[in-house]
């Protein structure tokens, strides 16, 4: 067969471990070189491919392509930019094939989410339409937890686990202030659809009385009242309460509690702010003493404390990615399967893009117990060995030694630049 | 010489490491069974011994007490309560010596920072002046490394450990966002009245251009015309910007900025938080998206991450108070000191309490650059040997496994309650 080489990219909210899975592509696609000629990089994700801004990753040693298994955040860019319908943007469509057409790649991968897995299954479509033989493969990613089909998403194991570890550590510091000081804390997580976040925070609590006592879900309306009596009885009977809150708990008129009214590139409200809402409103209604962290970016940058299951599974669906492309397929997203759940045993599986594009995974309604404010047993069980193990990157100088690639540009080949 | 028991007690807020002082008092204290009888543990504090509210630690397993370097916050429970002036609160004063004399208590074990070495130096002077033999120790401990006379304060290290880490990893984050999401970072750390926790951020910066770049401290005035050019150049420059805000950032009025007027979604001032304000004002002045997040308890509870040379520390000063009691000191604490910083030595000393009550250490003012918003080449050489290594926790189902102590109360001996 002939050889060509490959695009890379990645899109949408960095993780922990979308690098592991860049890895994972690049190491394969090394192995594979009869085959598959060089990666090149869409530098800033897809923007990448349509201003020909490419960086070849041949350039890189392999202990830098190594170390980007245990370096969090996107190596070499990522976006937040949707390509639009076909019908409006030929275009944009048409340039990315003339840049692939340029720089002779078969290969697509794009490391993304919902939106991306719906741009890379446009992408293959469009290749077949003008006749371009293109492979369009995506890697899954998100720590939404969203993706259908899959089991998990990587990503979403390593915000699980920093979670867990953050909220049972604060429960811990807010148990030994209780008698004098602080009373309630709560930690502000992400999910604006979806809870899986939220939920994760509840394994924390494996015996009664534990912290976190109460889960705020997007998928629960916040009743102030109900949540109020929950904190007062938690406080009375346990001497402190730690809430978990999603930043897109929403009142029963399904507005959010708190909302900046920015709109990302996607159109999403950008949120941030409801932990400070909700400690507000405990002072003013029962008077007692608080505080409350915003975990932000901080939740899916750390690599400190990855799931190493999350980093296992990262790699892996990059390394079937180029193995799928490989083995003549197209249009596909490699998927993780849950083979068992105790001992807990995974494998590499895939699926058609178009099962997989603009379809969002809801959380199971039988995952929040009945009054709303916790987990079930079954959640906890599909979500515990998502955070098993420990993948500590190596330390300098006291602090974690992330690889920063040299990135090098591929000389532009087209004459004409592009406007995004 | 004759046998007595030790009292221990935590006080104030607590730290990640506070436990592996009470593990480094409580070990060595059983290697002494034919001097020191009980470690006898004041259930929240000081609290514990004016309400005759003991623990007693013999009951604890040695695997239990072990297990006590590794868990983060106070396993007794501290208080936030300061004893008064001596001749204003003779009672207070009068009710320690009696709950000690009731309990054979010869050795007083006060583990804090600046506030409780007051005490414990007060609480020694009236057992002299009562007659009563009582060996007061103070053990350091602050995350604020605020105490003078000691090199470092045990806690402090394992927050700058942290902070410095999840600057790193959410400045890797916002690097690749930067070109279509997120320009700016803001982490908000603790740190009232000194900006050590601030520069403990500036570790993550080693090369040029690395994040965090722009350090706000409480020791400098806040000009929002100069911060704000400063975020635009690095923008212009670098492509994004991260930066560390202490909440303790005072406008040029001497005004907390947390305290400047933010409002949530239902209109209502907040409380706290000097991140939101930081970023409210970098995009009304400047239009450029952010995110922003707010470290409060997970810093100081953040075992899962603590430096080897803090945990260690924490524990010897520990170990060195009951030697020192041993010793037949009094009124006395433990110190840490420097004995080289390049390779990083440090032994154990002791400093006469009169010379750390309520004497705060500052940060030197040549620890900050010129402009302001960074930190020397002389702090971070003061800095950098504190975060040194790794000391993890273990792991049980994917999550940090703390102890939890049985706590078990000492049956009362005085026959009056007293009010707290």
């Amino acid at each position: 067969m002939a050889k060509s080489n490959a695009f890379y990219a990645q899109s949408g909210g960095v993780t922990a471990v979308i690098n592991a899975s860049a890895c994972g592509v690049i190491e394969t696609a090394r192995k594979h070189r009869s085959r598959i000629g060089k990666v090149l990089a869409g530098r800033n994700g897809i923007l990448g491919a349509l201003s020909e801004d490419l960086i070849d990753t041949s350039l890189e040693s392999p202990a830098a392509i190594r170390a980007l298994r245990h370096t969090p955040a996107g190596a070499f860019g990522s976006a937040r930019y949707k390509l639009g319908r076909l019908e409006d943007n030929q275009a944009q469509y048409q340039r990315l094939i003339d840049v692939f057409r340029a720089h002779d790649i078969g290969y697509f991968f794009y490391n993304g989410g919902g939106d991306s897995a719906d741009t890379c299954l446009k992408v293959s479509q469009l290749s077949t339409a003008l006749g371009y033989p293109l492979q369009a493969i995506h890697v899954p990613k998100t720590v939404d937890n969203d993706l259908p089909v899959t089991d998990c998403c990587p990503g979403f194991g390593s915000v699980a686990k920093y979670v867990a570890t953050s909220i049972r550590e604060a429960g811990f510091d807010v148990a030994s202030m209780a008698r004098t000081s602080t009373k309630v804390f709560v930690l502000e997580v992400m999910g604006r659809h979806a809870g899986w976040i939220t939920a994760a925070c509840g394994l924390a609590a494996e015996r009664a009385g534990d912290a976190p006592h109460i889960l705020l879900f997007p998928e629960v309306a916040f009743d102030p009242a109900r949540f109020l009596a929950r904190v007062d009885e938690t406080v009375k009977r346990t001497g402190y309460c730690v809430i978990a809150v999603s930043e897109g708990v929403r009142d029963a008129d399904g507005r959010f509690l708190s909302e900046s009214g920015l709109r990302d590139a996607f159109g999403h409200a950008q949120l941030g702010g409801v932990a400070p809402v909700i400690a507000n409103l405990i002072r003013e209604k029962l008077g007692l003493k608080y505080h409350w962290a915003v975990a932000d970016y901080l939740q899916r940058a750390a690599r400190h404390i990855a799931s190493k299951t999350d980093v296992a599974q990262a790699y892996a669906v990059g390394k079937a990615a180029v193995e799928l492309a490989l083995a003549g397929h197209n249009a596909v997203m490699p998927t993780i399967v849950r083979d068992s759940t105790r001992p807990y045993r995974w494998s590499i599986g895939f699926t058609d893009l178009d099962r997989v594009a603009n379809v969002e995974k809801k959380m199971p309604a039988n995952f929040i117990t009945a009054d709303g404010f916790h987990i079930t047993t079954r959640c906890r069980n599909y979500l515990a060995p998502l955070i098993e193990g420990e993948d500590y990157p190596p330390f300098r100088n006291g602090l974690p030694d992330y690889v920063r690639l040299k990135n090098p540009s591929v000389r532009k080949k087209l004459k004409t630049p592009f406007k995004i």
